[in-house]
Formats: C-alpha cells, sequence, structure tokens
C-alpha cells in the first residue's frame, strides 16, 4: 500500500491577504502548515504529500520555505472556487504524478489548520481505511444536543451523534470516481462526497486536542498542549 | 415578574476533593463561582439567589466568602445523587422561601462553572421565558456532524442542530410540577425534563464565550478573554 497526503490549505476564494491566512501564523516559532506537514513524514517517512494552496498564497508559502529551511519534499496544486475544487486539482495532480498506482493508494485528506495530529492519528486512520475502506475521526459532543425547528426546538441524544476531524483517508481509485460527480453544497467534508455514490463511513477515535485553528484562542490552545507535552 | 436563579455546584456523587472542584478554582483573582453569581446579580440587583452545592463544600465556600469579602446574598440547598436531585433540592428551597408566588416567577438554572455568561444573555433569556414559558441558549455546532451507528456512520447537516448551554429559563409553577416526575436517565439538563411533560423549547442565541469550565485550559481561555474584554 502507498500513502499518499493530501493537505488542504484553501481555496481560490479566500480573501487576500488583509490578515495573515491562519495556517501560516506561528505555533511554537515555526508556521503552522509547517508542523501539519511534519506530522505526516513523522507517521511515514516515505509518505507523498500534496498542499493545496490558494494561488495568491505560492510566493509566500515557498518565502517561508526558504525562511525556515523547510525541505521537507511536497507537491502543490491550486484551490479552486469550493473546497470541492480544491480537493479535486489535488486529487487530479496525485493521479498524474509519476508512479501512481490508483489500486493500491490511500489518501488521507487533511486539513492545514489541524497541526495537532499526532502520529498515532494518521496511523490509526490509514490502518482503519486499508481494512474497510474509508476512515473518519471523531470525537464525542461535549455539550447536550438540540434539533432546531425554526425558534423551538427538540431534545436529541448527543451520545447518538459524533463530531468530525480529520485526517479522513480512502481508496484513491474510490476517491477519484467519487470526485466525478457534480459539487452539491450538502459536500461539507470528503465523507460526505464519498457518502453520496454509495461508501459506507468508518469511524476512527479522533483526539480532543487535534483541533482546527480558526480563532486566535485556538491558538493560545495549541501552544498550551505543546508547551504540557515537552 | 420576580426572577429566581438556581445556580448548580454538583451533587452528592461528586469526588471528596483530592483535587479542588472547578468552581473555587481562581479566575482573575476569584473562585469562578463568584463571578457567576456576581453576573445575576449585574442582571439584576433584586434577582433571588440559590446554591446548589455538595454538603461537604460547604465550610470550604463559606470560608472563600469570608476570605474574598463576598456578601452577595443567596440561599443554599445541598446536591442529591444525581442532577435532578440537586435541581429538585434547590426548587423545594425556592418553594419554601418567603415570599414566594409561583405563579408570578420565573426561574433561571445555570452551572456554576459557566462564570461568563454575561448580563445581556440573562437578560435575553429571562425575556424569552417571559413571552413563551421557556428559553435556552444555544450555539451553532463548529464541527462537522455525524450519526454513530456502531463503528459506522451517516451524515447529518450541523445547521439542523445547535449546542446547549444554560441559564434555562422557566415559570417556576411549571418547573415544580415538571420536577414531581421520576427521574430518567435522558434527563441531560432541565429543557429536556420540561420536555417530557409536554413544553416547548424556546431557543435563544447563546454566547461562544459561555463555556463550561471543565478542564484546564478552559480556565485558560476564561483568562484570556477576561483579559479582552477589559
Amino acid at each position: 500500500m502507498e500513502a499518499y497526503a493530501l493537505i488542504m490549505a484553501g481555496g481560490a476564494g479566500q480573501r487576500m491577504a488583509a490578515e495573515m491566512p491562519k495556517q501560516f501564523l506561528l505555533l511554537h516559532g515555526q508556521p503552522i502548515l509547517m508542523h501539519t506537514i511534519s506530522a505526516f513524514y513523522q507517521y511515514r517517512s516515505t509518505i507523498k504529500l500534496l498542499l493545496v494552496i490558494p494561488r495568491q498564497q505560492e510566493d509566500l508559502w515557498l518565502k517561508l520555505c526558504r525562511q525556515y529551511a523547510f525541505d521537507l519534499p511536497h507537491l502543490l496544486a491550486y484551490g479552486g472556487n469550493e473546497r470541492f475544487d480544491s480537493v479535486r486539482n489535488g486529487l487530479q495532480k496525485i493521479a498524474e504524478s509519476e508512479g501512481f498506482d490508483a489500486g493500491n493508494s490511500l489518501i488521507a485528506i487533511h486539513d492545514a489548520v489541524r497541526p495537532m495530529v499526532g502520529t498515532d492519528l494518521i496511523g490509526a486512520c490509514f490502518e482503519t481505511a486499508q481494512r474497510y475502506g474509508s476512515s473518519v475521526p471523531v470525537t464525542p459532543l461535549v455539550d447536550s444536543l438540540r434539533r432546531r425547528e425554526g425558534e423551538w426546538s427538540l431534545a436529541e441524544d448527543r451520545k447518538d451523534f459524533c463530531a468530525v476531524q480529520t485526517p479522513q483517508v480512502f481508496w484513491a481509485k474510490d476517491l477519484l470516481e467519487a470526485y466525478k460527480q457534480p459539487y452539491s453544497p450538502s459536500f461539507t467534508d470528503d465523507a460526505s462526497v464519498m457518502e453520496a455514490v454509495g461508501h459506507r463511513i468508518r469511524l476512527v477515535e479522533g483526539h480532543r486536542r487535534n483541533i482546527k485553528i480558526t480563532v486566535p484562542e485556538d491558538l493560545l490552545l495549541a501552544e498550551y498542549w505543546l508547551k504540557q507535552s515537552k
């Protein structure tokens, strides 16, 4: 089995850098995205990694790589209008890459701004997908849950549900096939794309610390956990 | 309309203080619980407040009140085995208190470890309950959601759901009546108790910062937000 990782760092629709894109913010003295890429190489040094990035951020990324002497190899593809388009661009580039064998490759699709993903979780996702054809890491819901009915609501049991993280891992041939379908607004992640063409989605126990860094306080938490784990 | 607040600081089942109960940890130099109680007095200085606390924590709480010269008035009731029993104990004490009028009183039930609740949110919850008979503050789900089917899963649209906070506000007579029913494990909060006897639950827009402090990093976030709001 060959392992690929597709790291999703945003699409063409992202606002031009009035502020620094989250994946380039410093975490423990290094851009977040470098932590994320490093985690996949720590899992497996032979992994083949492709980064999907907005076209207008390419120069900045290459500059950061020089500045931080970051030399882990990775292909680049550009983001599209929707996340769906960005993933498709990335898959296409993988499909065209040298030595690619769709029938013997698993592809992990991961958010660039989840740098706290550990090698254990990456490993569990690859192993589960190899066995069951799909894997999605999930965590229990922390708060009580209600179903919205306009301004009113109905009780739901939070234990019946789970919160979804990445990496989400699937066989390359299945992903390439699923991403031939037209875009739907119901596609919120890769599992929903795969499910729409009939694949069942297997769960893996995710990690509470594998957060998506989207607001400043997320960065505060990530710094805290990194300090703790030293 | 008379306003009551029932502050829930844990039941008899809580482990004896091998570690300091969360509601007594310092936030901005003062025990969390004092921030919580103060918020309700800031909303309305005439509010009548009752604190439900494990019996074995009473001495510590009284000592902390002296130490921090905390003199906001409040009744005390003891926690029971389940949260349901604790709320029932508190309601009973309110029902026996001087001047209580079940037909003209709203009761807000709130987690002691949600000190970041603001007067705006408390006000919105009381106003909504006065108008519609119930109110529960909720926030949108941050992560994608899936429904568990054993080790497998099904897509759900997170926009159909919401995460529940407190304070949850209801008419006193309705609460007293609802808490006569026998305990069920499906009672995860007061809304679920009210719903079980036929009340509809009205939603109020909650606040992202109104977090429940349960792990050390929650305290880190609360400190961060308090510093920001200065």
